[in-house]
């Protein structure tokens, strides 16, 4: 049976700053990089043999991944970085302060992007220099598969080909796969290995830094799912 | 014209104590962590925008890789580790002080191991713990590939292949290709590229954290080649 571990990056220094991070590429704070070195104790206690890992093109997820890989002492792994497994794109309001946010177009506005499942923040102009298409570590991806804004419906879309292509046939051949990413890469997981409904998912909260194990059969439905840390553990759906 | 460069690792705990190192997975010294940031620095100034990233499964050369790609700000680069880009395998003398082992089997013994061209020291025994074939990292590889000593001929021979079949292709794809490996598994690659004969390879000594900067035409042939620190340059072969 493999198994697979979901673990959403340790706070970033805009965590902290209470900033609209998105694809922004911050990194850990210093309590983001304990988080991490913490996961990689708990992980190193389960005595599983990981055998690749995924995650996603932006350094808050990566250093998150290379500090678990240090502490499981298997930095060797195979590790794919891909964009697919990036944090929701957030628009025009990248960058910006979630309270001088919420002054300029009303909580309710706020609210409406940040817990709707199906409507985008104001998108970026194609030519605004926080556009995608000029970061190069897009530059094989196709222009037209780019967002300049996502509402989490668009992301939880764009994340099920990595899953599909990539993860997927990793576990069907027996491999336990490790992947560090964001709270929205992972939803998008969460949603389809636990069949959870659309407006139900938008509550599904992922604390940072806590690894989600997953035992998984065959047809990599899971059988056994939890936080290793369960002091901090949110909460999970209830298993068939 | 694409651009190659070639990191050996940064000074490792073992080559303080002038122990045989080989494939033993030894870390960095805080003094070859320094020299992989001061790689990364120099790097960064040639402004060469890097694009894909090979490495060996030993730590001391992916933590030199990982250092670097941190001061380039590009931990997102696909890295592949392969273990066709290890150190050379010091058979039974891996693990062994140097001094004391040349007590043992006599300074004119040790100085065939160490420098002749295709003499390799005592091998492992097969059921010797520390044989490659018991270490989870080389799983995937034939079994009849894995060395239990190698002379530094068998240590290029064993090289080649990646270089043909993975970087060589990325390179004639116009692509900039970081390479963070070993004293031997380089010098490998250098013999290959600078045309250098059996016996001038065994004299070719590459320092540890400066990396060399080749410049390559269409057939990857060499147009200009340097270290980035010259003031820790060793002697690179005469082009052109």
């Amino acid at each position: 049976m493999p198994h697979l571990v979901m673990i959403r990056h340790g706070e970033s220094d805009w965590n902290r700053q209470n900033r609209f991070t998105g694809w922004i590429d911050v990194d850990l704070s210093e309590t983001g990089i304990a988080q991490a070195r913490r996961s990689g104790e708990l992980l190193r206690e389960t005595g599983i043999a990981f055998d690749v890992a995924f995650t996603s093109v932006l350094k808050r997820a990566i250093r998150t991944l290379w500090i678990v890989l240090d502490e499981l002492d298997r930095m060797w792994l195979p590790q794919h970085a891909h964009w697919r497994l990036n944090e929701r794109h957030y628009g025009a309001l990248q960058g910006l302060n979630k309270a001088e946010t919420a002054a300029k177009h009303g909580d309710e506005q706020v609210h409406i992007w940040r817990r709707s499942f199906d409507v985008p923040p104001p998108p970026l102009s194609p030519d605004d220099p926080m556009h995608p298409s000029h970061d190069p570590r897009y530059a094989g991806v196709p222009r037209e598969l780019l967002p300049a804004t996502e509402s989490l419906k668009i992301t939880l879309e764009r994340v099920m080909p990595v899953w599909s292509e990539a993860i997927a046939p990793e576990l069907r051949a027996g491999r336990n796969v490790l992947i560090a990413a964001h709270g929205n890469s992972l939803r998008a997981l969460a949603k389809h290995l636990f069949g959870i409904g659309d407006q139900e998912i938008v509550g599904l909260e992922i604390p940072t830094g806590n690894p989600i194990l997953v035992e998984l059969d065959e047809a990599l439905r899971p059988l056994r799912a939890g936080y290793l840390d369960a002091s901090r553990a949110g909460p999970l759906p209830k298993l068939g």
